[in-house]
């Protein structure tokens, strides 16, 4: 377990890698922008530059077809070995989880989940991931016992990069004001999203509504579609937060208002320790 | 009203020119694409194009900034003129509409109301006008009455180009069975929308639900949430949609399978009699 191994965080959006010493990071790098065309070329390429030290890589991500099936521990698929046509790298990727009904997967957050576990021992609650998708996922007795996936961080990229909207999502600021009361209008209103969602647009180009409350308009609108979808998951419930950039903090917000208190986790720091964990299991 | 002139519909996503004499159709071109960075520019060598004839042109779209409050009849905005920086040019633009609250706009949508109402006098119901947005324009008495906007249409378009369910949206086909319950899921559990459009990608992805029935599961959630937002509008009253692509026969399948029968009105004919129509009030 002292030995020298990759870590790696795989996503759509996002390669993080950290090189390891058994449980301590010895160096970290990030590479953003989206998902590269040709994915085993470009594992095979990071491997690759450590090979010099012969050392195996542990990833997490959406990385290949194996899931399990849930109720499980998050870890439950295991680790399976990727062929990057180089015998020499030892590539391992974390297994995701799957549910029947409704179907759903993920391959990723079962790591961060994994992580907060093992930082957390015992807590039971949900936890909501968010990302490309925000993903509800309740959490008993150390298990996966079920979870519900939604599309609002692609939406936002996508309707950032492709509408109208791109005006008002490209302001770095946001209303925090306007931002409650449109979760409160999602909430009330979920079926009004696509309306509402418009409706910004059209309030800021006839009214002159300010870009920071513009955006947050959206953000919130569609936050509280989501509050409003996933009430069963966390009304009453023990719950965690975690992913990157400005998501995570306003789902806690955003919760919060509806009196329902949440903590934060340190997304990347949650991912490591699953991917750790996920590696001394390897490596026992 | 004999002399030649040039009708000109402007959307984000194409330009569709007719020469015309009078009422009478010369000659029709489109040009698709997306909307030119310098519309200034584009407009400009349309009507250049056009200037050894010395025509003026009558354009519909989004081209400025005026906008009528409503109710009023649609083309109560009048025509202004255009400066493309060259005098000889004589470009009109249709004045868009404006609704107070909730905030909203059309700009061309009200020539293609123009339109339908000139070939159908004394119509009163409920428009509903694909595109871009997804607007729904009650008219009553030969006026816009009050109207209400979605941004399905650009949605779709953004989830199709920048998300994972593009390679569903890029299907050809589309099974009816799967649309209508969506369509029936959408209206009932409209708040379920964002875990549907990843469910749909989830089913395809891990159960083999086929392509056509995953872009059918999309659509279907998609107008049935909009169908769920707009029931004030469409129930009980007299119905005609109008637009281009696919969007059109899905909404009238949608508010069929309701019990809300719809006429489908022919979208670039309607948009050429608006035109007319407002060319005949600037000619008269």
């Amino acid at each position: 377990m002292t030995r020298d191994w990759i870590a790696l965080d795989w996503t759509t959006t996002r390669r993080r890698l950290w090189v390891m010493r058994g449980r301590d990071v010895l160096d970290e790098t990030v590479d953003d922008g989206p998902r590269p065309a040709d994915p085993a070329a470009t594992l095979a390429l990071v491997a690759g530059r450590h090979q010099g030290q012969g050392v195996p890589v542990v990833a997490c991500g959406p990385l290949g077809p194996v899931r399990a099936p849930i109720p499980c521990t998050p870890l439950a698929g295991g680790l399976w070995r990727i062929d990057l046509g180089d015998p020499r790298i030892a590539f391992h990727a974390v297994a995701g989880l799957r549910q029947e009904l409704p179907a759903d997967m993920m391959q990723g957050d079962e790591t961060r989940i994994a992580g907060f576990l093992a930082l957390n021992p015992g807590w039971d609650g949900v936890i909501c991931l968010t990302g490309e998708t925000s993903r509800w996922v309740h959490v008993s007795a150390g298990e996966v016992v079920s979870f519900r996936s939604f599309l609002s961080g692609a939406l936002v990229s996508a309707l950032g990069a492709g509408t109208m909207l791109g005006r008002w999502l490209a302001t770095p600021e946001l209303d925090r004001a306007t931002f409650s009361e449109a979760v409160a209008d999602g909430l009330s209103r979920p079926e009004q999203v696509l309306a509402r969602l418009w409706s910004a647009h059209a309030a800021a180009t006839l009214d002159g509504l300010p870009p920071e409350m513009a955006r947050a308009r959206i953000l919130g609108t569609l936050i509280g579609a989501e509050l409003a979808a996933t009430r069963p998951f966390w009304l009453g419930q023990q719950l965690a937060v975690m992913g990157e950039g400005v998501m995570p903090r306003l789902h806690v917000d955003a919760l919060a208002a509806q009196g329902a208190p949440a903590i934060e986790a340190d997304a990347p720091r949650m991912t490591r320790e699953g991917l750790i964990a996920a590696w001394t299991a390897l490596a026992a």
